[in-house]
């Protein structure tokens, strides 16, 4: 027998949202869905820094999900699609096809920022090199430098990414261990701009699991790049999001309470350690964005990879 | 084929530490165990704040092997075990019994604080009243109340309790969870005197490995109490244990890697944001004890479990 929808009484209750112990039909699930990030967006004032919203756009499906929903709920702003392509091979033509794929199917304008043109070096080049044995942060440095050069050279007032809960929460917990208590303050949901940026960083999927966007792209069936990245997944990362799953499997409020004492308690907890002033920050002579010396640190890991010369 | 001692090559490395990956053998594990006591002993200087030392010894496997280890470790100090007996049936008997066994057997002075006759009330009195629903937690209070109260009347320097590694990081995470930064505070391995309070806190077992604990206590046969608590055990901290389990499964270090980001880098946190003026603290007029008002909290509580007259 069919398991009724708990919102609308339909006959399709097939999606099961644990913490709410509830079934929902996929209208219904579409509408939860959207509504939390509405909500979200609106507490946190997201969209109201501007009308000129960037969205990275990787190919992936938290960005995918993101940029949909943003058109449909605030079709008013002007919107653009910013996709950093990585020079993987199949997997960023891949990515690239299927990024491009949605904007154009969404009417959202779409910026490729290629490594290969931008940095004169590739994922794969860096990958090569002494990074290359932390190639996923690394690349994770590159991504936040690249966004954020495109983000100025397009002259955005807002930057939308697709970090998602679960993201958070394991960035969280990670940095926590190590002590390091300034990544875990640039998790906040909103991010003023740091000077010579010019643009807000917000996040309106900060708090929407990482299952939920899964089921939400397929459930819409919204393109999404299907190869994976052949440099593999931080191993670290994927460990604790396991653990965090095993968690609320065990305690299905548990992602939101970590979330909510993150927002409510530890980031105010924060402020009275940390001040915003950044009057020591200079401006980068490469790239232009904010460094502490003549040339900023992801400048010069790509003068570096350039010079050992791997493309000669 | 029985396993080598990583340490000493004998035949007998039945015990498997995991993050050091070594087989040990009963000396050898001993050795281990008690070593790493006597460095964190050493480390925080918990002993050199006195002579008279007063152990918390609850009948429990923690407090046992604290107790075991001092007296061997510093077999010049002296010391007092301090045993709360809270009035539960065959339970607090078999505590009691294990507990004065133990002091015995190791030439200790061994103190009985007992409730019915400090308090007027036991802690199945205090489950029959509307502190019955939290019982876990208000019993909580009430050992931390009664083991300051004794110390106090005792006239020690220093309080030794059995918290190990699981517990402390147990606490952290769900009171990091409810915000609760003060619990945090509290978890440090050395407590200064709150005024009137005249001793030290030391938590010697607090980066000791609770199963280890266990080891310990049933290799050197430690007399400890073979039943459990009629009112059983506090289920979320229970929870939140497991997941720390199987989380070092996954990561054998991360218990540690969660205790030494604990002590340097969350605690200076704090530091900067509490200071440790106890101004405000007053001098409880039923106890003796430190309280904001002219009752400490805990000395109500007890008022209002003998008014609503359980006992008559």
């Amino acid at each position: 027998m069919p398991i009724k929808c708990s919102r609308c009484g339909s006959a399709d209750g097939e999606i099961y949202i644990d913490y709410i112990r509830q079934y929902l039909c996929i209208e219904c699930f579409n509408k939860f869905f959207e509504g939390r990030v509405k909500k979200t967006i609106d507490k946190y004032r997201m969209l109201s820094r501007g009308d000129y919203v960037a969205v990275g756009l990787s190919g992936g499906k938290d960005s995918a999900a993101l940029l949909t929903v943003l058109k449909k709920l605030y079709p008013d702003k002007k919107y653009i699609a910013i996709h950093l392509h990585h020079g993987i091979y199949e997997y960023s033509e891949d990515s690239y096809v299927k990024a491009r794929e949605l904007a154009e199917s969404l009417d959202v304008e779409f910026h490729v920022f290629r490594y290969e043109d931008e940095l004169g070096v590739t994922i794969p080049d860096i990958k090569a090199t002494r990074y290359g044995r932390k190639i996923c942060s690394t690349c994770g440095f590159i991504r936040r430098w690249a966004l954020a050069k495109a983000s100025r050279m397009l002259g955005v007032d807002i930057l939308a990414t697709g970090h998602n809960l679960d993201d958070t929460l394991e960035v969280m917990l990670s940095s926590f261990i190590s002590g390091d208590y300034e990544s875990i303050y640039r998790l906040r949901p909103v991010l003023p701009p740091l000077p010579p940026n010019n643009y807000w960083k917000v996040k309106p999927l900060i708090n929407t699991p990482e299952y939920e966007v899964l089921l939400y792209v397929s459930f819409n069936r919204i393109p999404i790049k299907s190869l994976n990245c052949p440099f593999g997944d931080d191993a670290r990362s994927i460990r604790r999001k396991e653990i965090l799953r095993i968690w609320s499997e065990r305690e299905p409020m548990v992602k939101f309470q970590l979330f909510s004492s993150f927002t409510k308690k530890f980031i105010p907890l924060l402020d009275k350690v940390y001040n915003e002033d950044h009057g020591e920050v200079r401006i980068c002579r490469l790239c232009g964005g904010p460094s502490l010396s003549d040339i900023c640190s992801t400048c010069r890991k790509i003068q570096y990879v350039k010079k050992v010369g791997v493309r000669g």
